[in-house]
């Protein structure tokens, strides 16, 4: 066992970093600072792993030694971050489960401007509009990192990508899949400027979903979770789509109907990728 | 618009009906009382709808009329069920949201032994292990009432169906979908003891999830969110299926497994049954 470099000791709440941390579950915070939250030793990994080293990490005095925690706090230390020790009450405050093994890091957000975008670089992208649901949002993250898309464009009012929920929820796909978030208005011309066919689930002039001519770079559009999407989007589309509905309700779960397409989009372009 | 039928006036937090209907959020009660909360107009009616007249109508005295409450409350006195009109804030207490416009029903139970199941009444099931978040539940009531599943069978420590979360998840799918309880111990004889095709997600010994050789009645096993499925269990289906997972990570969320394999089934099942 490596010795622990050194760690900052904090053992009282009213401590500005105390409630600088704890302001980091408030967008509103999260958005002045550009800093998020993420917890857990897997995400922590997965985001050294990918190159992503914490400003912060935050850890309870009493937790266990692990080598993974040793790595990481190399790392911070290396980047001129801060290592910090505290209670398992302040800890606890901080991440908002009683879980005294548990580790936080903040990091700094990312970029979230289209500009960031090279579409080129997949393809396939998933495009939620409106989706309020934070897990939801997180789960289109992992659903985009295991399809192998290039990320996650959200439009319009959109949950927060880098709020605690929606990062647990990615299982570490927040630092592996890009992120954009733009309005419609800014979207549309800025998908229109390069090559990209945007789809999405429809009920109206659509095609079925299985077999569908998709083409890469392929924008798959999910609609809000209790709206769908506004009829002018659906217009817009190059392709719309129905999935068998048949049952009573006429709808997925907005994650879920992404994933379903996702996967079909994934299958028609190998085919049309494949040697004849 | 109709007069409204007679209805029971609730103002005391201390009332009794209120205790019960408060204690119908948790778990131990809900076992006890055998009935169950569901909560919203939209889910109400789909309740009706397929014929499940609840026991009990709650809402604020300050509601909005509207045609489908009218409907509703003669249902439920039609049935011998009582209505009972509260004040906004024991509403609030009652469904957990400040909404006076909200409106909850309680329901019976219903049986979950898996005796109760018709195996040969559909194509395809859904069946979940150790599956935790009521979420997640719910979504997967919800995409089976989409691909014409017949039910969820929930294997060993699942999440309660019957939770106010899984059923609003659900969108109305709790009241059109089959749902059993059962251990894996119960679970698999009674599979072996007619027709059944039990499929799992897997990486081990799998062949590609798409265009495997689904069979009806097809059974879809999903396993917990974290652990997955475990060992011994994926070695007693009688096909393993991988999806493709192009990413960092090596799963997919668990509602999201089962509905991107559902949706696969219920195409392969097409186009066996097909003529040639």
């Amino acid at each position: 066992m490596s010795k622990p470099p050194e760690r900052r000791q904090i053992t009282g709440f009213s401590n500005p970093v105390v409630k600088y941390l704890r302001s980091l579950r408030d967008k509103k915070h999260r958005k002045q600072e550009r800093a998020f939250l993420a917890e857990g030793l897997r995400l922590l990994t997965d985001a050294r792993e990918t190159g992503h080293v914490p400003q912060m990490l935050v850890m309870a005095g009493t937790r266990d030694p692990h080598p993974l925690i040793d790595a990481l706090e190399r790392d911070v230390v290396a980047a001129g971050g801060e290592v910090i020790e505290t209670t398992p009450d302040i800890l606890a405050k901080i991440t908002g489960k009683s879980n005294p093994q548990a580790v936080a890091g903040v990091f700094e957000e990312f970029d979230t401007s289209l500009s960031a975008i090279d579409r080129a670089s997949a393809p396939l992208w998933l495009v939620a509009q409106d989706l309020r649901d934070p897990g939801n949002l997180g789960t289109m993250l992992r659903t985009g990192d295991a399809v192998g898309a290039g990320g996650l464009i959200l439009i319009d009012d959109c949950a927060d990508p880098f709020s605690v929920e929606a990062v647990r929820a990615s299982m570490g796909a927040i630092f592996t899949q890009r992120i954009a978030r733009a309005r419609w208005e800014e979207f549309l011309p800025w998908l229109r400027s390069g090559a990209g066919q945007l789809v999405a689930a429809s009920l109206r002039d659509a095609v079925p979903y299985r077999g569908a001519p998709y083409a890469a770079p392929c924008f798959i559009l999910v609609g809000n979770e209790s709206q769908g999407l506004p009829q002018e989007y659906e217009a817009a589309c190059d392709l719309r789509v129905t999935m068998p509905m048949r049952g009573r309700a006429d709808s997925l779960n907005a994650a879920v109907a992404g994933a379903v397409l996702a996967y079909e989009v994934l299958a028609g372009l190998q085919e049309t990728a494949a040697p004849t």
